[in-house]
């Protein structure tokens, strides 16, 4: 029973599918936050469900961690391999396998990334909403139970997943849901899973809610002269029950390093709200209205609209790419991203509070936000070399936590909690945490799937 | 250990909130479905949830079982002490701790009901829109993922509980979620035990989204020539996205109960649409439109509006009172009311096979329905007392179960599984049932908590 004896039986099972060059073990090991490079032993890339399930069967004899890796682009490190093991990597299993137009949903594998699924929609009038900044795959975003600017309207991930086919510790395969749009037929599994970050499954296949296309679709953004006031600006938006479709703030140093990651933007440098509406025409030139007549309120500047899809497009994909063009505003740079969501009228607090802390460090840390939803993030620019940086982002990250907790919300919106937020776990679920230790026990108790991650056992 | 010293130490506890007197088992003994009387050894009426930690604390040391009791309302059994043990009547903890009018939303203790909610929230400008038909409790609403008319704008309790506070087996308390409106910080405890039947913790405080009360309202009812016309209106309605708030069905039948229910209705006695739409002016205006279209090209009547308020009222205090309409038909007799939930392009076959199979039957069987969420009723009316009448009710509900899930749909969209559905949970999941109980099995090792629903245990 080892890790050597599971590759040499999986090698049996996978041939050149089962990868132990030293690139491909250390692209297995990068992530998109403040942890080292941390390679599994090996990387098998299943062609399905099957496959999976035999990679499953044999690890779990084997007693071989093992990690479902989508896109690598995780904030919270939760597909480093810190106890080694096999990385199941899901680019082959990518495919839509099947289209339901008329129930509005979409049955994909989990390999399959979001713009890959929105191309494959393209021709049919449907959408699916959920868009995290990166080009994530659909099986890590149900594993880390993502959202992104949209959930304001959309929901998140845990809304938008009808039934999941899951690999379970030890190799057998479950299904749960159905494609109905509801149901109380005992547990709901579906929701256990989605958010579980691959400690109590692998996630195979996702039956996904879809969208009709909205009749008319506009964007617009506007410029205020504070966060402060930006941020009362959404509060009133979001009370009043307006329904936008995104409401995204960023912050003045946002705004620099977009202007600068995309040069064809040029919108002022000061604090701004990206915003879009969906709907018949009648009803987006009624809400942009209103909201228009709460931004002046609050002394933000007349729309600059985004009718075109083009420009559509070219603002969106700014914002998404907000993550890389904040670590391109310092060279060389590491991001630690924060991800504090909090009820809506603690938000003010939650960011006037954070911009001190910001300002008290030596760090630059530009804030961007899914506002809407209350939540909203710092992106930390630190040299890794230095302790010191390294320290203070730690520090701030903490107060940020703690603050979200204070004020009544979660140290995590949509990023999750992988190896990076577990510290704050205690105190944001208290003995409630246990039990999710007690789930993971009765799922996986010999803790092969995904181990050491979200959940503590003793 | 037992239940009789589990009595005599609550009653040290409670004093004479620990009742047992036969009129008080009897009504805890009492459902609305065709279960016989199944009375508890005792009703305990607990003021607070340290109470209720106190009552499970002695309940587990005594392997008594413990039932949580909310309206009485659920129609599968779910609050039946078949095992024996005490009930845990919820009717003292009925308070609305907590409205957070900013933050849309409000924490209640469990007992309260849906009607009292309403009128405690009536002044607030804001709204919780889940409303079964009966005057349930929140507390049982979750426990049994109930949802109703709005669900297919609104979703159901599963999206609309944003924390929990629940006490487990052995009397430890915990609190599930918090006041942000989304989170991935973890397992989602608070999915889980929305929807568990009171078998994995007893719920003993709740926080629910709320919505601002739109700005406009308009009901209106549409009469069709046969249900399939009116179930294609359905489809091409939800298929189109149009966000209508309320989308009922109503056969000839249940037509025909409602009108004898509430005289002032006087509806033609033909299938019709009962549906709402909330926005603002010119949106209600334009879906309605849209909709009146549809409705209009397959042969549907002109909308016939209610527009005032007491007017709206009473359309849907008739809907909601369907089950008891449908039993006001039969005198004496009892209801076996299906639940069957299945994709929206599925429901016209769903609907049209039930309605042959209750034509072929000796019984009476009006049909309701959310079809909007593609979940409808079937209200069987049965002599108790007719062993073939029984099993003629027993094979429709069979066939409909099976063709729910034949057509990729579910047993129940709302109602739960309590003991009535759970021969039917295999058939539903699979080996995931078995999930469900290793779950079970985690968090309730000695089986105290509502024993014998939804999951079986080997």
């Amino acid at each position: 029973m080892s890790v050597e004896s599971a590759k040499s039986r999986l090698e049996q099972l996978l041939g050149p599918r089962l990868k132990f060059s030293r690139a491909e073990l250390e692209q297995h090991g990068q992530n998109e936050s403040i942890f080292p490079v941390t390679p599994p032993d090996a990387v098998a890339y299943p062609a399905g469900s099957d496959e999976v399930a035999a990679i499953v069967e044999i690890c779990s004899a084997e007693a071989c961690p093992i990690i479902a890796w989508g896109a690598g682009t995780s904030l919270e490190g939760h597909a480093l391999a810190f106890q080694g093991g096999i990385t199941v990597d899901m680019s082959l299993m990518n495919k839509v396998l099947e289209l339901n137009e008329d129930d509005l949903n979409v049955v994909v594998q989990p390999g399959i990334t979001r713009k890959q699924l929105e191309a494959e929609l393209r021709h049919s009038g449907l959408f699916f909403p959920i868009d995290p900044g990166a080009d994530a795959t659909l099986g890590g975003m149900a594993a880390t139970r993502a959202s992104g600017t949209t959930a304001v309207r959309y929901g998140t991930l845990r809304d938008n997943v009808l039934a999941l086919e899951v690999v379970l510790a030890g190799g057998k395969t479950i299904r749960t849901g159905t494609r109905a749009r509801k149901s109380s037929a005992g547990y709901d599994l579906t929701a256990l899973f989605v958010g579980s970050e691959g400690t109590l499954g692998i996630i195979t296949e996702l039956t996904l809610r879809l969208y009709a296309q909205p009749e008319a679709i506009s964007a617009a953004t506007c410029a205020f002269a504070d966060v402060a006031s930006c941020v009362d600006a959404v509060i009133e938006i979001i009370q009043l029950g307006l329904p936008v479709a995104r409401l995204e703030l960023m912050d003045t140093a946002m705004m620099r390093g977009l202007n600068r990651w995309d040069k064809s933007l040029d919108l002022a440098e000061q604090p701004h709200l990206f915003m879009e509406f969906h709907g018949s025409d009648s009803a987006v030139r009624e809400h942009s209205k209103t909201a228009g007549e709460i931004v002046s309120d609050h002394g933000g500047s007349e729309f600059s609209w985004a009718t075109k899809m083009e420009d559509r497009n070219r603002l969106w994909k700014a914002r998404h790419d907000a993550y890389y063009a904040a670590k391109a505003m310092r060279p060389d740079c590491r991001v630690l991203t924060t991800d504090a969501c909090v009820p809506i009228s603690q938000l003010a607090t939650a960011i006037m509070e954070t911009v001190e802390d910001i300002e008290a460090s030596p760090l630059e840390g530009p804030i961007v936000g899914h506002v809407g939803d209350g939540n909203f993030h710092t992106a930390l620019l630190i040299d890794p070399e230095s302790a010191d940086e390294v320290a203070a982002a730690k520090q701030i990250q903490a107060n940020i936590n703690r603050r979200a907790l204070r004020l009544g919300g979660t140290i995590t919106g949509e990023h999750g909690v992988g190896i990076g937020k577990k510290s704050f776990m205690l105190q944001e679920h208290g003995n409630a945490w246990d039990i999710m230790s007690a789930i993971k026990r009765a799922l996986d108790p010999e803790n092969v799937l995904n181990p050491g991650k979200v959940v503590r056992l003793n």
